[in-house]
């Protein structure tokens, strides 16, 4: 896929995914701020990029985007609520996230609280109750959604991630506890994703292996390229500050390895990743591209 | 139900229900010090009402009770998620619960909004994970769960409650809009344990309804008897101080009602409840007495 049009499937998915959100959210019955705090993050932009991992895997395999649509909801409100309780004073106390005020900034700490709770917790009746009403989808593979989601989401996924990230702010890391972190805090949901595409697509045993492994390469490196961006990248195109890890002589891959080698590092991810996909025979999507967006990203 | 038959029931269902919560935390994987402050709660005490009332529905109804365990564990983490949420500084900012230091004042505050995230997310997988090894309980069964479990915990059930409880604290509250907040906050999560226990032990949709009524009486009833014990009931037996609700001049039923018709409201809820049993053809279990120990429960 040339650039320019894989840049116009990129506006077109995220143009798509973006119109699902807001009506997934129930208003009904629900107290007006809580209903506003949750809608506030879910709209606040963003790559919309586990979304998308979901649809272009049905895409690969030829089944219709449109049935991924409510478990690519469930994790951008996933994704979601993970932003608004990270940014929370106990936690990275962050005021701002892609140029607005953050959730508790404009909400109160209590509101953001709920707001995060109650997204988590729509997400997966999202699932339930959408999936249930459709006769593509068997009651079996929700099920393995809803699993294969919470065993990413959760203690053992991006909640264990996040934790080992705040325990590692007070030493000194090394390069496997980094390692463990980045592909808890964020490769789990992305592999959640592409899996969850599998289920979705019927995708085979081999398949589903290699679209395991290829969120687990393009994950890493993802967060490799994020450290990389923190040195050298451009403030005003990130819409954030460089060189704030140096400053707080936090544990990134460049401080570890080196510019250089962490750059090589991303490639040989982006490469093993595309490896992957031949391997699944999923070479020809728009998964190609994807990892190399992943990778290529200025912000 | 004899009084100290009940007592012997009640104290060997929450042992029953005891030595299943730990096993259904992950450990493995899961960074040590969010492993221990989920178990510090999960293992907190409690009366074990959620749990209780999923076994009473499936006895009710001639079913295995060890059929409503996933569900009934995963409603007591969430239960519990909510409990750990809820003492946060930013929201209840309470130091105890049952006696002993609340989550965040043993593990501080980041690894108690994680540690509820990971409970609330690992209700959810452990209802899907558990199900699906079991042969009897359709994937449908499952699906409606989770979908029954979502509603009454998210935004439009008992986050949505809280939400209300807390923009409820800076205003005089009516009758009305204090009853939302206990219908939502404490009710629904009781009537997710009965119609969760109803839809595993295939009850009919008149026996559905009819649990759900009930739920929703002995909810209310419930969290009056609540407001009750706060102004005349034993503080060394509650385990916590009396007249607080007053000294705050929190809206309660007995500063709204009167104490005495308050009582009276009690009353009607657990005869309503009652009825709704025997409508439904089950008032010949534990749901009776479970209705009674609700309302007359010193602590």
């Amino acid at each position: 896929m040339a650039v320019d049009t894989f840049d116009t499937y990129l506006a077109e998915k995220t143009a798509y995914i973006e119109d699902k959100l807001t009506p997934a959210l129930e208003q009904v019955g629900v107290p007006t701020a809580l209903y506003e705090s949750m809608n506030y993050s879910l709209m606040a932009g963003g790559k919309r990029l586990r979304p998308m991992l979901v649809l272009a895997v049905l895409e690969a395999l030829d089944k219709p985007i449109e049935r991924g649509v409510p478990f690519a909801v469930a994790l951008e409100m996933i994704h979601t609520y993970s932003l608004i309780h990270d940014d929370l004073p106990a936690m990275d106390d962050d005021d701002l996230r892609r140029g607005k005020p953050t959730n508790h900034k404009v909400y109160g700490e209590a509101t953001a609280i709920l707001a995060g709770d109650a997204l988590l917790t729509r997400a997966f009746s999202f699932i339930a109750e959408s999936y249930r009403e459709r006769t593509d989808v068997s009651a079996l593979t929700t099920v393995n959604l809803i699993a294969e989601l919470g065993k990413r989401a959760g203690a053992t996924g991006m909640v264990g991630g996040q934790m080992a990230d705040i325990e590692g702010e007070s030493k000194r890391l090394e390069l496997n506890e980094l390692e463990f972190i980045h592909e808890h805090k964020t490769g789990d949901l992305l592999i959640a994703a592409l899996r969850g595409g599998g289920y979705l697509a019927e995708a085979s045993e081999k398949q589903m292996e290699k679209l395991t492994r290829y969120g687990y390469c393009i994950g890493l490196a993802f967060q490799i390229q994020d450290d990389i961006l923190n040195v050298e990248g451009d403030a005003a195109e990130l819409g954030k500050a460089v060189g704030s890890d140096a400053e707080r002589q936090k544990a990134t891959y460049p401080s570890l390895l080196g510019l250089e080698e962490s750059k090589v590092r991303v490639a040989a991810l982006i490469a093993s990743a595309k490896a992957a996909l031949a391997e699944a025979g999923l070479e020809h999507s728009a998964l190609t591209p994807l990892a190399d967006y992943v990778s290529n990203r200025k912000k």
